[in-house]
């Protein structure tokens, strides 16, 4: 469905940019599970704008109002209704482009799609949309958590700059020390530096995320269209401006030889089988084998760029656009919390899956 | 759904490589569609085993039967149920691994997951499972055709061979004159050499298939959860073997400035809009927007490698496992039909959905 | 899914009878339809308490609010979120039930079921959450009535008291007359009188309502597990305190001989077939045929009675219950509405199937 | 969708009266689950045509082939494909009506819906189609079974023929010892000699199946729009020719006081807890209460009978029509084992559900 993810545990949303608010309904959350507001509140902070320099100025609160499903502190089975409401919208920043078709913005396809279209903010192909999602991860990750699943993605490139080492090396809690969120400490300087070179130019820089999942039961995933990492791709390519994504050695792992990308099964500990490498990236035959879960997602170049560019408007003649409106230099550290809300609404509806199958 | 693809059109199937079939129900196929069963078969014909020294010598006829849905050469709208008989199989190949877990096959995650496999050629693992979705692939080609909607994947890489130009410098369709599905000639037996070389040494190797489609009306894929790119990416990963999805510009316009990557809206031909670019790969707010649609898939080499490779058995002791069964040396040449099959009915999908929303 | 309805117009509902608010989200609205908010509440003013003596007490605005999906007044072809605040809750009058499970209630179930729950004024089991229905089927209402298709339900039975005489005798808008409503006078007023008189009995009556479904294309409805009527029924039975449903000359067909029930054909107006007789009561294979669609309702009495029943505790301890609160002494007039709601939602699910099947 | 049914434990179907082979795919299957293909020809058989003078002479062996899911003669959680070959049709008796809309058939409703039919024994609409159902149900049952579910339907009604007393008051596999699959030995008797009466006159009759179902643990069903009742509401009205549904006391409790129709909750044995009376049927709030659950569905006469009718053809000119073709003058018997099927079904979705809720 349009506006609905998964299948066992569902979250389907609504909200524009500039409407009364956005918020969604979280359906198959399990019961008695403790939710403390405080810690959705704190992923909505991750995503929030206005966190450093690096981001918009748009200045939202961007608090949560839980609705229902939550009663005396414990979820109850039934769906959770939340909010949060616009505050900050300067709408009137938005009536030159009423008209106007934005270079590389979704204007002109909803626009014939729908025939009229909100095009205050960009609407509800705004990222702000995307707000939800971290309601309904957060909600996840209390279920996860219990479980002994974490999630932790971090910036691992902005522009050329580039996180050469792999991400056993680090401490990925350290990501959210700085402001672009990468927890290779002098990258993330260089992705700040450049960052803030690229706003004052008035353009705009892509990056890649990555991010890693620990703990994972044996079994998540279904064979043929319900493959894991077809799941999680297809998680992580709904999220605005994303590009591409890669698990395991993704696309430089197509370069080898199969005996190069082959992980050998060795004995583990207590019981268990593990590999000996993992260049599978956690998943075989599209279900996870107990190892790290790992993938990278591309982010494009954030649309809206501070100079003057030739587009058309609805009549199809030729205008120029200089947009106003608040924007994101680099969409990357603020979607760092999207992928993980993803990811960890991707895995807790497998996990939910895998519990039906066992008899 | 685990085996059920799509919303509108759906393509649901079974079987197991040494089986007594293998085979699916297309539902949701327009009524009143000439099906002309030549036409599925050539299909078929393109992802059979034994088409050249490239692939397996497993030796399958792959005559595909319809079994419903069409009557006096015509689509009724009721579904279609289709089966290939299995005639090949050498299930003996098989009995040494009916304990052990082979490197980076499926065979460990299906055992845990569900306490039982059929270990013979793969069992429902097997590459051989996806000609269901070349039936279905073939079914929707039908009716893109004559909506003006083309489809053709070729293959863009293998190992370290890869073809450098744009698609647009190709006939895409000399594409199928090469048995590695390569358009770019020279390149093309560069890969038939490394292939051959990779296939002497007992190894295997990967690479990546790009996919073409020219001719969508704008509005295909819905906002937030059914963007375009992300059900195509869903639909690319769950082809076996597949290890990364990128349209557009991919990873690579990530490293890029806005002001690089976007692309202007200009007057087009009839009162249309094109852009000047097209960087976004004819998707823009998850929306086709009338351009190109293109998009790269990555694919791991075969896993199935003919030298002696250490794993453990079902007992978690080591063991080593020396496969015997037949084996592609590189997939990519016959995941090219798989790729455009699978973009087949994803855009299907899409173009009922737009259907449905028109008033 | 648990809290969603529908496939290609869908409705998901969140919300309790003594939460912060119940609502929902309407996904899969045609775009460019003018939406008239008094035509919404309209429809919830229908269902409100205390339209009049015969319904509970409780007190509340059921003010709609529209958080998205509206632009300029007209649909955009994104979800509509909405909402109605919780005003008049007495909680206090629940804490007696905190422990105990009131007969023929969902008390029981939920608790076993979610091993927790919210047992004020019903929670998630309570009536109140239709209204959800009554804000989604106004807005298909919106839809239908512009293709000419047009939904009248009415009370056609309480306890004892029966229309004997078929709906094409009444004008059906005279059912919105009077407080029961029956299009049939004099059947109106002995209903209030029974209503009344069970009222002061501190006790609850039963009854049916008939729906019938004017204007309809040949067409809705799909074969096999989608038929038109099963929709329907799966609709109809969703709806608190119904216990039964049939369509056409449902059970009192079923004692008929083939030859009394059969429906002839004859030729129509303009070139339409239509039939002479219509026990099929519109729907034939599971596909609307073009005549009225009509099928009736069966609603228990409420369980909620004024008088000491007997029941037992969480710990299986046998105990009195007098309930408090404040209840209808039967549903059937305030569900009425929500019987048209969720025929509406139905069949603008099934006219925008019928679309994307119209190549 | 169209032709699938289910959520986790889902079956999707295929085939036409006269086609090829009429078959399904099973999804959802749990693993390592014994599977006797004797217990499920033995339910298909109970279906088949020819069983006795009641029935079509149209002779089929209904021989099932299961073509993959089953290794080693126990489940592997892939799907399970199947199919059964038609053998015995006589397409030439359709001739006359290729071009004739039959009157209360689905030949009129199919044309304009589809623009084409196949006419042959009723192409798609045809009870032969719910073979499917009976394997996929016979599949359901053994897991019910090993959970301690049992299923049992009977003929309740044929004609004006009625079985007064309750369920209780039976044996009610003695059902099947006659041809009407009727526990009550004297009413059988009486249907079977209305049945042969009725067939003489070349008529048809219907009448009313009565279902129980013992065993069900408490917590199947979802509140809101997945409420078990309106899940086997769904069930039930997908069946051909069937026009009703009830369950618990149905319509008739609808005329009662809730002081008449509530259930007492009293303490059960070993700390569970149960009802004084079963007014509920099973389910309070959509969801099983651990009683019995029983329901009745309505079933019309067959539309063909014997006699000439008046009807029109494709061009809307009168005709008359006088079918050739082998039907039953009443489907109550053989539709006995289809209402088990798909109550199977259901139970065992809403089990899955149920079990992934558990945590």
């Amino acid at each position: 469905m349009r506006n609905t993810f998964g299948t066992l545990f569902t979250l389907t949303t609504f909200g524009e940019s500039h409407g009364a608010a956005v918020g969604g309904i979280v359906d198959g959350m399990p019961s008695g599970v403790t939710v403390n507001i405080d810690d959705i509140q704190h992923e909505l902070n991750r995503r929030k704008p206005g966190q450093s320099n690096l981001t918009t100025s748009r200045c939202e609160a961007d608090q949560v109002e839980l609705l229902s499903g939550v009663f005396d502190g414990r979820t109850t089975g039934t769906p959770i209704g939340f909010l949060v409401r616009n505050t900050d919208q300067n709408s009137a920043d938005y009536e030159s482009i009423r008209e106007v078709f934005r270079p590389s913005h979704a204007d002109y396809t909803y626009q014939i799609k729908y025939g009229v279209r909100d095009y205050r903010g960009g609407g509800r192909a705004s990222a702000r949309i995307t707000l939800s999602r971290i309601v309904a991860g957060a909600l996840a990750k209390c279920v996860l958590r219990s479980e002994g699943i974490s999630i932790k993605a971090y910036t691992s490139q902005v522009g050329e700059i580039k996180v050469d080492e792999d991400y056993r090396k680090f401490n990925l809690a350290s990501a959210e020390l700085n402001a672009v969120r990468c927890p290779d400490e002098l990258k993330a300087q260089e992705m700040e530096q450049l960052i803030k070179r690229v706003k004052a130019e008035g353009d705009t820089v892509g990056g890649v995320i990555t991010c890693v999942i620990k703990g994972c039961p044996i079994g998540l995933g279904e064979p043929e269209f319900g493959k894991l990492h077809a799941q999680l791709g297809h998680a992580m390519l709904s999220i605005n401006a994303a590009k591409g994504f890669e698990y395991g050695t993704g696309f430089e792992g197509c370069i080898k030889r199969g005996s190069q990308q082959n992980d050998s099964f060795v004995p583990g500990v207590a019981n268990n089988i593990s590999t000996l490498t993992n260049r599978s990236g956690g998943i075989q035959g599209g279900i996870s084998n107990g190892e790290d879960i790992y993938f990278r997602v591309a982010f494009k170049p954030v649309a809206t760029i501070l100079t003057t560019q030739n587009t058309v408007n609805k009549d199809g003649r030729p205008v120029s656009v200089n947009p106003k409106g608040r924007h994101d230099p680099c969409v990357l550290p603020r979607a760092v919390p999207i992928v993980e809300a993803m990811a960890a609404m991707t895995l807790l509806d497998a996990l939910l899956a895998l519990k039906s199958e066992q008899f």
